[in-house]
């Protein structure tokens, strides 16, 4: 396809990118090609870096460089409300929000019986220990809107039954800014049954 | 943002390349780091590889890792014409047609007085040699139909003049399956004066 297997190889590494399809990868590829070597190799030692020195928080398993995260050191943060989620990135995007100012627990993925993923391979046992000991009051389970998802919540209330831990689930129902019209019947239906008395 | 200075510095670094904004730079960064490290490994060495190996064909200027590149190299290319674009990604594109059995001049960009590229900077001095000790007679010039993409082609045109060859220009016309609804009026109106008799 092209005239050099270095830049066929690039490509080819690329297209495994999450949103990058063959276009995109020759698009960034050529760019790669015009742009000075000094950023290109920032890029580079970027990529290895990240995989280098970012590792797993010891307490919430967020991603971090020191032993536990900036989150969890963090003196304002109410550490008696755990945010559970399936990765990382969902911290990135509860965070946005502005609105959660207690820590997290990230599961590093869900419940699926189909993939061979069991509770043991999720984070759950740290999350009871965490629980358990650390004075926390609510959990509440933010883990995605997906048959998975909800599974996992499930497992995971069950899990801290006998415990003295309020547990809640993140409200499902129509997007803020959506209309009735295009919203599916399902998310629908749990807008109707979770609808709340207006105060 | 993050909790992590080498992951907001790869988010950084991502957000340059073409297509990709901020929410693309942070889910590939995150995709990075649940890759294992030997693939993270083989697209950052990809992208050092194409700097160091890849450079211009000494012939038409495209990519090669070689003296001369695979098009240039091919006794089945038609060395008789000569297609000329703008960058080596123009001549996937054009490749990827089918049709064009010739070999190429690549310029490296366009004519642009607002951005100071005057002629010596663009390869049209070697298409002028090129044209007349290697037995040309025909140079089809595919530069875009842009107003800068436009005034190189009748440069290279004016170029050319005193020499037996015979220049043309890529048509220009409504793309085929569009609809002539949502065409703009300047394409309709190039569409209708390079009106074509049927056969």
């Amino acid at each position: 396809m092209f005239q050099s297997k270095s830049l066929e190889s690039l490509v080819a590494e690329l297209k495994k990118l999450p949103g990058i399809g063959t276009k995109s990868a020759v698009r960034i590829a050529f760019h790669i090609l015009r742009t000075p070597a000094d950023e290109v190799r920032l890029l580079a030692r970027d990529l290895a870096a990240v995989k280098e020195k970012v590792r797993l928080c010891s307490v919430c398993g967020n991603y971090t460089e020191a032993e536990t995260c900036e989150l969890c050191e963090d003196p304002r943060r109410d550490t008696s409300t755990i945010c559970v989620v399936e990765q990382p990135s969902d911290i990135h995007v509860v965070e946005s929000t502005g609105v959660f100012r207690g820590t997290y627990h990230v599961l590093h993925g869900v419940l699926s019986p189909l993939e061979g993923v069991r509770p043991e391979a999720l984070r759950i046992g740290e999350l009871v220990e965490r629980c358990r000991n650390d004075g926390v009051s609510e959990v509440v389970l933010a883990t995605n809107p997906t048959v998975e998802g909800d599974a996992t919540a499930y497992y995971i209330a069950e899990a801290l039954r006998k415990l003295d831990v309020t547990v809640s689930r993140i409200a499902r129902g129509v997007p803020v800014g959506g209309e009735l019209e295009f919203a599916d019947q399902l998310t629908l239906a749990r807008a109707l049954n979770g609808r709340r008395e207006l105060e």
